[in-house]
């Protein structure tokens, strides 16, 4: 199996997947589209992945309840922005199961075959009325080519869509698709800019290796962002798998077909979390940080964090000048273990400290490693064989 | 025992101490004073706390050192700013010996009677010229009247000095004083705004217990401060007692007197730790996080902390706009144990949620509360017993 990246796809370009996108009036004082449907004329393997806050919006309640007991025939994704009917109790719920039975009964599905997910403003219920016409439209403007118009109804801050699809060759000849759509930037007044993903793909695929699949891309992608340190109530990320480009289905972790599925899920999550960050940071810029040498992952996990959220390092970074107390701060402070006398520390291509000890670097190379729009930090430790790399963007008006 | 402020007191106005601080160079193109010696007459029980940094400075390291084996018979502490002696390896450590070595040579003092603070730029080696001529010139001009100059000499983006003495009224007519100097504000290119705390008193005092008033006492207040989530290398905050007052020690942690100290320490840090919060605020908003009905003080703690670091929330407070979404999602990512249906939280006087379900509010008020120069949050868990408050704030330049 191989993939290359199909240009004019999008999320229904999947065989047996329908799409769309409608405008109902969530978003206040606009017009834009803000209900997305996606559905599945075959029933679809399903797994996701849910935000871990406790206050968890309506809708992931909802999905998360469907997907324990329905992990086999999902039909239909219905994702509302504007409003995250988070915050709004049981009668927030009550909506969320409304909307889904709504959805089920006028594709004439069953109940337990919907799943919702939303992002927007938090404590305000979703105005009903206005759901209840959009759902109706949505289902009846489903369209195997109208997936763009999908992949624009679930921003909010965003200020681009974005898509990846790919075109995966089979073997003896056969082809199939992958695409997604999400959206994420930050959290910024007055929406939670929540991270969300759909995925869908024609192959077929057993749930059980389909859920393993996810959760290592988005361990690899989506996990290692820390753009601002916030966790949604409505993060979630979610893959369908329909069969009908009439593939064998993927039944075996050891298979060649489950590795080559698992490197183009890996390739497509890697790619719109990479999306999210460049649309994050917008005039900032973006700042990846590299800790290689921990003696575990959890470890290089903890610095990593610590020096992506470090507000001094940002705001020196931000400033183009090459300081890196705050580097080293970080480090330090990060609850990790290490050996101070062992650390490197590098920015770009400069070594700013070894064996514990600051060296002296050229200032003008330093200048531009700090200024340029695309930052690296390296943090090796040298006591172990873990590695783990974060992304972080800074942003103009922080 | 009660207490009244000392207007016109500094850090040497407690019987005993002689203070001063001098000009040596070590802030770049700058005259200001950066190097503070603070001397008692008479060996001085001692406690401290340093930062949980593994990458500590130098004078930390070295202070560490000290205090693990003399913590009865301290005499000087001399404090540098402009300089931090972090990231300097083994050669920043036998400079800080040579400082302390200095001291006691020209104090003719015992070299493990000096305990070491600094702050400042991380990553250069001090210039140790400058360092010595400053030492024997700071010897020679300490004074009983001297301490103002030492407060000065301990800033470094501080815009003013901190400050508290009091006169403290013992039994039987006999009267003694307790002071304070601090430095902190935040992390600000290119100092790294290290916490620094020096408190003297010519009470009389067991180093056990002082050492555990000193914990009490910071923990309910330093310690619940969250300026920028930045731990600096540097972070030490001191207290000497030299009983120079004559009152009889402090032996029984029952006795009234244990208690009256206790009261004394918790409201000079309490105000110390105040200043910093208000001078680092400079055009920023002060916010106060109270939670309350948490099942531990751990619990309580990681929902504070979640609240107080939600750049989505200190956006919507520096642009003074009502929105609470973030609140709720801060809390409910806090990791800590709590039940969404018995939430309640509130802006100011402002009730915006309660039994997890939100309430409509007066959009004047609100607006008036989230525009307002000091915003209060309380959450309230209605779960446990335990309560906590932290402070923090916004920059305008955030």
């Amino acid at each position: 199996m191989s993939y290359t990246i199909f240009e004019d796809g999008h999320i229904s370009s999947p065989a047996g997947f329908r799409a769309t996108g409608v405008s109902c009036g969530l978003k206040e004082g606009s017009k834009a589209r803000d209900l997305a449907l996606v559905y599945s004329i075959r029933p679809c393997t399903a797994a996701a992945m849910f935000t871990t806050s406790v206050t968890r919006a309506a809708p992931v309640f909802l999905s998360q309840a469907i997907l324990a007991r329905n992990r086999e025939a999902v039909r239909a994704v219905l994702i509302n922005s504007g409003q995250a009917n988070a915050g709004t109790g049981q009668p927030g719920l009550t909506d969320a199961i409304e909307c889904a039975k709504l959805v089920a009964d006028e594709l004439e599905i069953q109940r337990d075959a919907v799943l919702l997910m939303s992002t927007g403003i938090i404590g305000v219920p979703l105005p009903m009325a206005r759901m209840r016409d959009g759902i109706r439209r949505a289902v009846s403007e489903l369209d195997s080519g109208g997936g763009k118009r999908a992949a624009v109804a679930i921003l909010t801050t965003d200020s681009r869509p974005k898509e990846r699809v790919y075109r995966v060759q089979l073997r003896e000849g056969q082809r199939a698709t992958m695409a997604g759509i999400a959206k994420g930037t930050r959290m910024i007044h007055p929406q939670l800019a929540t991270l969300l993903c759909l995925i869908t793909t024609d192959m077929a695929i057993e749930a059980r290796l389909l859920s393993r699949a996810l959760q290592q891309s988005v361990g690899r992608s989506f996990n290692r962002l820390s753009l601002d340190g916030d966790t949604s109530p409505n993060d979630m990320i979610c893959v369908l798998a329909n069969g009908a480009a009439e593939a064998p289905p993927i039944s075996d972790a050891g298979s060649w077909e489950f590795g080559a599925f698992q490197e183009a899920l890996d390739h497509l999550c890697a790619d719109l979390s990479q999306q999210i960050v460049r649309d994050a940071a917008g005039g900032g810029k973006i700042i990846q940080v590299t800790v290689r040498g921990a003696t575990s992952e959890e470890n290089a996990r903890l610095i990593a964090q610590a020096v992506a959220r470090s507000s001094s390092l940002r705001r020196t970074v931000r400033r183009g000048q090459p300081d890196w107390g705050a580097l080293l701060a970080a480090v330090g402070a990060s609850g990790a273990e290490l050996r101070p006398e062992l650390v490197e520390l590098r920015a770009g291509p400069i070594v700013l400290m070894q064996e514990g000890m600051p060296l002296s670097f050229d200032q003008g190379t330093a200048m531009q490693t700090f200024s340029s729009p695309e930052i690296e930090f390296t943090v090796d430790l040298h006591l172990g064989p873990c590695e783990l790399r974060v992304w972080t963007c800074t942003w103009h008006d922080e």
